[in-house]
């Protein structure tokens, strides 16, 4: 592993952590400490690796953060249970904590609103009961915007210590949870190693590693294959499965005669599956069963949008609602269940189109959190739909939807490597942010205000610090002015200042 | 200059051009060739530089264009006036067939309705009589977005050289026109270089090179020398002007007291010019003889907003709002005097602050262009400032701005490069078309269409030739598959591609 990826005092910061009234917890957050004495805390994804003398063994893994919070022998139940019956769990605590960033708080979150939105299914904490290595993180509209980065190897390349690597990368940078979409050579194996080093909830795509069992071939798929990888997969520690039950045949005819038809990998295969069959979803079909068993673990269902729009030209089109629709009435079912829920959305949606996306997304599925890929606003955009996708995301995070998947540079042409991860990442950091800002989350203001005082101030180091990428900042302003000192900067000159010369007037 | 900057046949693609039907003009569009047979046309900024047989030559220039249209001798008017009295130029019907992108067109863009728009003030086209190299675009909510680059040196780095070639490599990935900021040395000869080798309308802010004969101190400016320069520009041929004549005495004190000030450097000039004076803006109270000069060359303003909010905490504030009223009565005095006027914009402003500023501007400025710099949507992306800025862009541009003025990764750190100018102006192209895609202009969602198609039937060049960034697209795809056949790509691998699966379908 690369030793400096986790060295935050080179950006004058280190972690701190804050303890819990109800519980035995510690939450950790970051602290930057400024030029003029005050100090800032940021919002932190990084676990133990950035704890004061950790050293990291991937072989090993690192500490099992949650299994203290719940002793050996008590009987397990789901973090939407608790919440059900008025108990605010650790994690609930945790998080309420983790969302104020330290500070005292407004009152708009506390451990008692964040145990009514799970209990009312408005917002979810994934941490299956198998994968305490995670740090509690919330997901609901309410929250802050969380994103989530894709990463995975597919038959054509990528190995197990560089899937690891890219999960740290991925936290580094600040992803509130990791998917694992591997489809190529040792599935189980790489999760195994993923799992054990990662502080952030870890989501998959099951019916992936069941294809590989079923040697790709859809015909070859069964219930009982795909009920054996989830049992395996919750054995494992995953905290959240995408699961494409929502695709039903009637949705079928309308799919098939889109400009790209089905454009997610889930969706596709059970659309073959079914017409292979002649039968109905088996996840529809089968979703009680799912629900019973995750409701075991507490893993969190992703109600997969198979049937999202992959142009322009597709969106907010039948099949795609259509299928939301039915998402809706499954949440509902596994909330019956008390399992957690959250739904995925689009795709390709056209900015005038997007908001009708989060309006149906509530009215469907009674508030359930939203969890969207970009959405991508034009399909024009290859080698650049980090920046498609976070126009897209960024608004309709802004409109409610509660984390984003990340999209890279290399969407639609290649997979991303350790730099596409990171720029995805940071892009995405962004966009989540820039929604905070516009839905008056407590405390996302006050990050740009400490950023613009530090503009108007020249404080260089903290303008550097206070970025989501203090290397690439750092780096661009030595490139000109080799000094931290300067009282202008090297776009304008020091003639052409225009705070400068604010300054000194009057 | 790099000799394949304007070598298009690595694209498939080649120049064409749609003659006039009233004048005798040639529009230059360009033609990809599709691997289908079919054929798709872009809209081409690139003049005679993708010319068959053209030689560039920067000493001596590129051809003078619109020489030919006006005999020598004619009187001379401005676009404006000639609209007022019912007449159609050359080159208002130029930018009628430039903006159908050589299509029929669907009836709402023609010469007639290109006409009406310059007459009320709601489009312009900048063409100074002095610069007959640039080819006529339109500015105006109707339209296509366009995208400006910022080039120009500062007191700390660049070349004559240097800066040519950033306005050439700005044309050539799509910037629809160009700003030179420059600030430093040699800014006569600068201009007059990107001048005669650019074919895209090219915009200053004159203060600055007034500043500069005043060496640098706000004390030594008069109207006079600021007078003088815009005659020198004027003369030379620059085709818009940004003067910042709306920030006033009155403004100050709000200004002054806002988180970041103010942050444009002409606005900086100009309040601290007035607070030593003790004397209302002299750009203000010589409006009038401003117009006058602009009207005999068809210099169109740029009104600059001295007081854009530098950041989330200042936005839509009174000081800036205050001035935005003082453009507007501006605007209608410059049309008194058949001059052109665009209105520019922030700036920083958060997402769910945005609409307002293209309300107001609309109410203020009676439908005259807005041309907005981003907004940026959050202070804290430094490093990925193109991002904050294209999220920001795009919406407005949705929501009726005219003109998107392109922010580089090096915003508020340094000055842009080669590639940083390349990567910016991309960035706006997407952030400009999904604007075009959301507000329903005819034809762009022609392009997505195309590119889906290709995406679907797996034509790789296809997709590359009809992305902003071939060469890029190419690269990515290319780094994991060699071959362009392919029926699926590298990021699912040949068994989880989800088009190919959708395929074999009934």
């Amino acid at each position: 592993m690369d030793d400096k990826l986790f060295d935050f005092r080179r950006f004058s910061s280190h972690k701190i952590t804050v303890p819990g009234h109800f519980h035995p917890i510690a939450v950790g957050m970051r602290e930057v400490r400024m030029q003029n004495g005050g100090t800032t805390i940021l919002y932190d994804t990084t676990g133990p690796y950035t704890t004061e003398g950790f050293v990291p063994d991937t072989r090993r893994g690192i500490p099992r953060l949650r299994e203290a919070w719940h002793p050996a022998g008590q009987e397990f139940h789901t973090q939407m249970w608790y919440a059900r019956r008025g108990i605010v769990t650790p994690e609930m605590e945790y998080v309420a904590i983790r969302e104020n960033m330290g500070r005292p708080g407004d009152g708009t979150i506390t451990p008692e609103t964040v145990r009514e939105d799970i209990a009312a299914g408005r917002a979810i904490i994934p941490c299956n009961r198998r994968h305490p290595e995670a740090e509690p993180m919330i997901i609901g509209s309410r929250y802050l915007v969380k994103i989530n980065s894709n990463i995975g190897n597919s038959k054509l390349g990528s190995s197990l210590d560089e899937e690891v690597e890219k999960a740290l990368w991925s936290v580094r940078w600040g992803a509130d949870t990791v998917m694992d979409l591997s489809t190529g050579e040792n599935i189980h194996a790489i999760r195994e190693a993923i799992l054990r080093n990662t502080p952030v909830p870890i989501g998959t795509v099951p019916m992936y590693q069941t294809l590989e069992k079923a040697k790709g071939r859809v015909e070859n798929l069964t219930w009982e294959l795909f009920y054996e990888t989830l049992v395996e997969q919750c054995e494992q520690g995953v905290d959240y499965f995408t699961i494409h039950a929502g695709i039903l045949r009637e949705h079928l005819p309308a799919a098939l005669r889109r400009t790209t038809g089905i454009v997610s990998r889930g969706g596709s295969v059970m659309a073959k599956w079914m017409n292979h069959n002649n039968a109905e979803n088996f996840l529809y079909t089968h979703f009680d069963e799912i629900c019973e068993l995750l409701a075991r673990y507490d893993v969190a269902f992703s109600l997969g949008d198979g049937l999202r729009p992959g142009c322009i030209d597709d969106a907010n089109d039948s099949a795609q609602f259509g299928e939301l629709k039915v998402l809706g009435e499954l949440a509902r079912k596994a909330w019956e269940h008390d399992v957690q829920v959250i739904i995925e959305g689009p795709g390709h949606v056209p900015m005038h189109k997007i908001k009708e996306n989060m309006d149906l997304q509530v009215k469907y599925c009674d508030g359930a959190p939203f969890y969207t890929l970009g959405p991508l606003v034009t399909d024009i955009g290859a080698g650049y739909d980090h920046i498609t996708s976070a126009i897209g995301g960024a608004m309709i995070g802004w409109y409610g939807t509660a984390m984003l998947c990340y999209v890279t540079t290399k969407e639609h042409l290649s997979l991303p490597n350790r730099d596409d991860v990171r720029e995805g990442v940071v892009t995405f950091k962004i966009a989540a942010h820039a929604a905070d800002l516009a839905k008056g989350h407590p405390g996302a203001a006050e990050l740009d205000l400490q950023m613009s005082r530090a503009r108007y101030d020249f404080r260089w180091a903290d303008q550097f610090n206070l970025s989501f990428d203090p290397d690439r900042a750092r780096k661009f302003h030595h490139e000109m002015i080799r000094e931290n000192g300067a009282d202008h900067c090297s776009m304008c000159g020091p003639d052409f200042c225009a705070m400068k010369i604010t300054k000194s007037i009057g």
